[in-house]
């Protein structure tokens, strides 16, 4: 007598075994997000999962799928208020379909383009990237879920080698007796430079909110210069001698972000995790030089992180 | 008066913060290693970093360059062992240059050939992914440093989702009558079948030692099958109805995968630590389904995991 | 005497070399565009570029980079008519803004998302690529420059191989005689499938429009089924049936789609081209099976593409 | 009565159709070349495809993988002379074996390791690409088939900008009076420099060999500056000022690398056909700056390229 069972919840053919995590990856989906003053339609990679008990042989990823379209295509009607606003609700109706799991998992990335320019006048669309997470826990007496939240953002800027600056002027000197004279701090200020790609996630439990614009102000101002779609030829002489005064290694870049973080974000409490990772496409070598670094807000301003 | 000074050996400019890592990415070399019966040239990516105490601004990072290509470079001379292996000899390599530095992490990948094939005549090289980590920490005495090694691999290979076999089943049964009186196992085994790539990763943290080409057939063994560059007509036949008899979610490949490693390995002892992704790139959907787990041997005999 | 000359606007140090195309790639901007009933905001990759005469030193790059901004930026408040009718406009003003150029290069493509399903309460967004190209030639005479435009579509589905169905029935009835008193097009259709992406470019020199949503439909038609990001069990049952009863080579997909075309652009003249290119990424061999073609819609017409 | 027809060899369901190009892409396998030397062991992307009747439903394309398995597996124990030679008895076996093709297309790529240093005591590997193609064209009247060939390099170096160099030069004496009785060239060297990747190509028809080594040391000498695995701290001063000695845009590069061609290659015939592409990753935009140029060795000695 044929049937259509429910494979998904049979018992597995054999063995006890819990997975920690069973979901979909690679799903894109339209969000649109309110912002202050205006809205943004984003693109969005979602990753969207939760576990399994051993005593069932898969997880219902079709409600996955019509969650994310419940929540998601409902935004071009009515606006998210933002990526990790929507991870959240994602993750917490998760649980609330899959019965059987205990934790839910959202992660979404997109790119976001924002206005910006070295003048007013040179101002135009300039792409970053935007991060979100969501990690929702079932209450072990069914009472609301708790929801664990990241947010963040990725900036391309450029950097300048603070120790090529230094070799360079000591060979300047060497070559041209001319420059014999000047100070050291004075010679001329050539190093290598290169595309940098820095990432800033906070891990935000409870209720503190941050706007990531400001997460992306604070990674430029941590790389020697930001980038540019449109420089005029003055322009590019400008943002070249403006990294050049600030050369940056990618520790450089860690610790200057880092140490920018209380006085950008002073309302986010202190057991907000931190994490930074920085990558520079080196121009004189074919590989890329890296640093990353987790600490919280709470040692970040005791000056101990 | 003109200097070049050691800028990596200065102090940052402001602040104390140590950093968790600081190193090279994405920088390829070629490694020699030498398996039983033949050597194997390999085109490794490599990321090699150490940690950076907070009074030092910089990390010695041509020592990173300089310790890859003594140790990756002889072995075009003298085959290393193993991936892993060699990674081990570089993460103590780094300790030991990096005076400053208590702990040191490699990785690495590498595609990786072996011959296979449905048949001894149909035999050729199938194409998979070598993986191995190195983690060396200074011991507090001066002593010897401990290394934490991973060594891993990645195989791809079919899936055919047991679900929707169900499912056709049963719309078959209501459009063919004829089919009707047929034993529901006995329908036939259509179902949606795709691309499925899945990752195994032992953390060796003692003597044990694996054989990668082990890991690869415990792969293979829980897909639902193999996948061939040579198949002629009646081989693909042959691999897709192996396929529908052996039909297996993501969730499926997982558990068969963890509980084949008790019987395949007992050598391995029971603190190794277990780590399992996979991705079945969807043939219904145009995104992936993934699972993933982690456990340790030990988890794995007791049944618990 | 210190100076800031343009430095692009210099002869070559040596030689007389004219260039064939010199421009920005991997430019990111976002693009609204107005569609029947609805707007879609696009993020669109560029690559935009000119040719470069042999007395001229450099392109001035930053041109391309202010037009971008310019005509992109501006479709905030005004969407454009298409990404084609964008790129044309770009092209134009890249001829009218570089005086030494003879020839303009625009290619872009996006991410777009329609609203799809199995049924009307499955209905969510699922997404494609659109493509557009644009080529302006400047007149001889001082005249109105040529533009070339070409516009495209790119959609994800599935196949299944019509081989492998024969040869999975051939080997069932060898296996279950109970099978062998059969039609052969009774039996089961087993078989391999997997995803397919398939692109379809018109290269539209005159004033023919094609909407692009008309495009997706017709490549969707030639797969063996498209797929859905929601499928609840019974659906997924249906979609592999249908995929099927249509069993498709890269070779099927490639001439049902070309024979549609006709049928489905009665308006397009005959000198427009058609290029056509397809993708499996087979789930029985780790390598992808792809196909292409290039043709005109007046051959295909005649019957002789 | 079941049967198992050749489906391949059937004539298409509708039309009459013949396709350009059917085969396999994105198939990995591990080539061994003989350099002069030394051997080298490539792990090769290569597509394989040949055109399709339109009398004729599908191309075979399990000969495709047999023919790669031949002759690629086969170099394990006998070395093939060089990638384009192994392209070129690839695309003679495709028309050898698919009766009914009228070309077959080859391509393939490879990274390749070369030791290169600014010193002696610097060397270690540098990865490059190296690429082949090939296209038999069979003869009319069954004689042997022609077979065109390609064979190129891709190298990643740097650039410094000359523009920004200007510009810089400009600015630096606006702020620092004391440089104003400076020569302009006198002036500090500083720029934005990049990574660089250049990619030359030589469409080989007849007997002419080229060493592939010579075709990187050609793009290496176009650039700025080669970059290195290995740069002590004085090395990275020296590459630095090294690469902005020799500031180039995209389109020196182009034409720095053609003009050299005809004294490094001089046996190579008039009608060689040469492309060339060249992208810049730009330090101070977000997006890469390109350039391109298709012309023959005849034409770059007769000074009208």
């Amino acid at each position: 007598m044929p049937r259509s069972t429910d494979v998904h919840a049979q018992a597995p053919a054999r063995g006890r075994l819990p997975l920690r995590s069973v979901g979909l990856s690679s799903i894109r989906k339209p969000l649109v997000i309110e912002r202050p003053g205006r809205s943004h339609s984003l693109a969005v990679t979602f990753r969207v999962a939760v576990d399994l008990p051993a005593d069932r042989k898969g997880s219902d990823l079709s409600r996955n799928a019509e969650i994310l379209a419940e929540i998601v295509d409902r935004t071009a009607a009515r606006p998210a208020e933002s990526l990790e606003s929507a991870c959240s609700a994602i993750s917490r109706e998760l649980l609330a379909r899959h019965r059987y799991a205990s934790e839910a998992f959202v992660e979404a990335s997109a790119e976001y383009f924002l206005r910006r320019g070295l003048s007013e006048e040179r101002r135009s669309f300039e792409d970053y990237t935007l991060l979100a997470e969501a990690r929702a826990v079932r209450a072990p007496d069914a009472g609301a879920a708790t929801v664990h939240r990241a947010v963040g953002a990725e900036a391309v800027g450029m950097t300048a080698c603070p120790c090529a600056m230094e070799t360079c002027r000591a060979r300047l000197v060497a070559e041209y007796p001319a420059l014999a004279d000047r100070a050291f701090d004075d010679l001329p200020m050539i190093s290598h430079n290169q595309r940098n790609r820095t990432r800033l996630v906070f891990e935000l439990d409870g209720a503190a909110e941050v706007e990531v614009d400001d997460m992306i102000d604070a990674i430029e101002a941590a790389q020697s210069s930001p980038t540019y779609a449109i420089l005029k030829r003055g322009d590019e002489g400008q943002v070249v001698l403006d990294a050049h005064r600030r050369p940056r290694f990618v520790e450089d870049v860690i610790r200057e972000l880092l140490l920018s973080l209380p006085v950008r974000f002073p309302t986010v409490p202190d057991p907000v995790a931190v994490r930074v990772s920085t990558v520079s496409e080196e121009s004189i070598h074919k590989y890329n030089v890296e640093a990353s670094h987790r600490t919280t807000f709470g040692e970040l301003r005791r000056g101990s992180a």
